[in-house]
């Protein structure tokens, strides 16, 4: 594929549902390059209008829960109720490791060849290596290519949870049986934004503990203020790998789309998130604008010399910084 | 205590040890007000000489660990070895919630009456209240003031962990024992920051119970690569109600704060610390100075209602209000 397409071409390549399209699409509004800046607003602006229609899951999981195997039989299930199914994932790496936790492309082996899915492998690398994670505009291209439900996973480490909650419609939680395991990470954070809860893994001799996971769970959702006033955070069991509880699930996801529909709760939160995303667009054009501007750049390498050597304090110096973008700008 | 005191004034005051200044400091560092903001700066500057002296040490654990006794007993304990301490918390309280989780003024009552501690009570409401969590900036207050032991303790919800870390030298981790306890919590992300790991409520029946959680944990910070070359992280067993073992935690702290000086990690580690507040003073003036301008304030509710309605796209809002702010200050 010619590497100078423009926006218009991709945006229409993107409606007919072409995956090279679509990757290339994403691939563009991931572009930290200043140069594809303009065309990725474009490209954003021409999907947009055909956005919207998918249900948003945002699914979270430590590592070991089995959650690609269980994103895969959700996947087939929805596909078979006439579904178009999209996974997106949120990678928030490590703090300090740089690798990715999530595994590789060849995960969901099932899901990835079958024509109604498609699965965006994580961006390989750190976020500094030239390329963000725009999870949020890929699933508007998903959608604009036809895809009506977008699956965001992520490993729920740090913020990456709120990430996917600021992003989605209604937030699942798998949890492991087995009342020995303390990496489970069932934390405030979680209890109080879950909407539906998945106790996986359970099956054959771990269903006891599994339904004493469930029965915790529950008292934990339980201790925690409700989030929503028409939905009441609920815990189901699952068997990812032998395909038990998926029906049940999926289900109950469908009835989430549609007592928040009914209750106008989909649309209010959506309109929140659109204001976030004004908010973090403006955020992130001023602090771009501040690092790329010549002055600064001139500046700054001496300046942080300062700051380590203890000869300005780091606030004075910031002050510095900011006087000479201001001067440069004025 | 007059209102109108000079900034010299207040400095004066902290370097003398007097908790009205030292309170008066913070709060002007805290404060959001236009107003404050030069008198703020002016202090920080004042005191930052004098500031650098303490070890400073982040404490996290969910609630129900036992933190505050913990605190109180090590802290007691410290102030028997010479030490002055100082208690300081970030408090994320809940993203929805509202309310402090970290309790009362009245937690700590020993500590908190004893000469050679100050306790800071957590600002009570929410950041939007005019109150910012100026936690670093309360450290330095306390450094100047004398404190040679600074507790910043966090119930560890979201990034507040990274938070702590990422403004002391130490980070202990306060754990549960009892398998059972699956809302423990034990993440990825504290596993990989944690310098020393206490399980508390090691007592009486517990006591087998927290020999295992001890074995867990150590198995668990094993699968992290490790975080320094010259520090491996430990585990300790304590019962913060019956004064079991705070004595050889005191001590593992005081060793790793002088493995961590010899290997001049301590000194690189605020080196870097010090970077961070400079770009964070810099983010924070870009995003304050947008939002703090005339033409923007004119124009944000009529572009809020338009996104919220659909009438024009988050991104092209955002476009719209950079370019409005721009336009003013060309």
């Amino acid at each position: 594929m010619n590497k100078r397409v423009s926006p218009e071409q991709i945006a229409e390549g993107i409606r007919s549902g072409n995956r090279r399209f679509i990757a290339k699409g994403i691939t563009l509004l991931e572009s930290l390059l200043p140069a594809d800046k303009d065309n990725a607003e474009k490209l954003l602006e021409l999907i947009l209008p055909y956005t919207g229609n998918a249900l948003r899951l945002g699914i979270t999981g430590v590592p070991g829960v089995g959650k690609s195997t269980f994103i895969e039989n959700f996947g087939l299930h929805a596909i078979e109720q006439g579904r178009k199914v999209a996974v997106l994932a949120i990678d928030p790496s490590s703090a300090r490791g740089g690798g990715s936790i999530l595994g590789d492309k060849t995960r969901m082996v099932h899901l990835a060849t079958d024509p109604a899915a498609y699965i965006r492998p994580t961006p390989s690398g750190s976020m500094s290596g030239g390329v963000a994670f725009a999870t949020r505009e890929a699933i508007f291209v998903c959608e604009a290519a036809g895809f009506d439900l977008i699956i965001v996973e992520t490993v729920g480490v740090g913020q990456s949870d709120v990430l996917v909650d600021s992003m989605t419609d209604c937030f699942m939680a798998l949890m492991l049986p087995g009342a020995g395991d303390e990496l489970q990470g069932i934390k405030r954070g979680i209890m109080e934004m879950g909407d539906i809860f998945v106790v996986n893994k359970a099956d054959g001799e771990r269903m006891q503990q599994a339904r004493i996971a469930k029965m915790q769970i529950q008292q934990g959702v339980h201790l925690m203020s409700p989030k929503r006033t028409w939905w009441a955070a609920q815990t189901l069991l699952c068997s990812a790998l032998e395909k038990q509880g998926i029906e049940e699930i999926y289900t109950l996801c469908m009835e989430f789309y549609c007592t928040a529909s009914e209750n106008n709760a989909l649309q209010a939160k959506r309109r929140e998130q659109a204001l976030l995303w004004m908010e973090s667009y403006i955020r992130n054009h001023l602090i771009t604008a501040f690092f790329e501007n010549e002055n600064v750049q001139q500046h700054i390498t001496a300046i942080t010399a300062d700051v380590q050597a203890h000869r300005i304090s780091p606030m004075a110096a910031g002050r510095k910084m900011l006087s000479i973008y201001l001067t440069d700008r004025a």
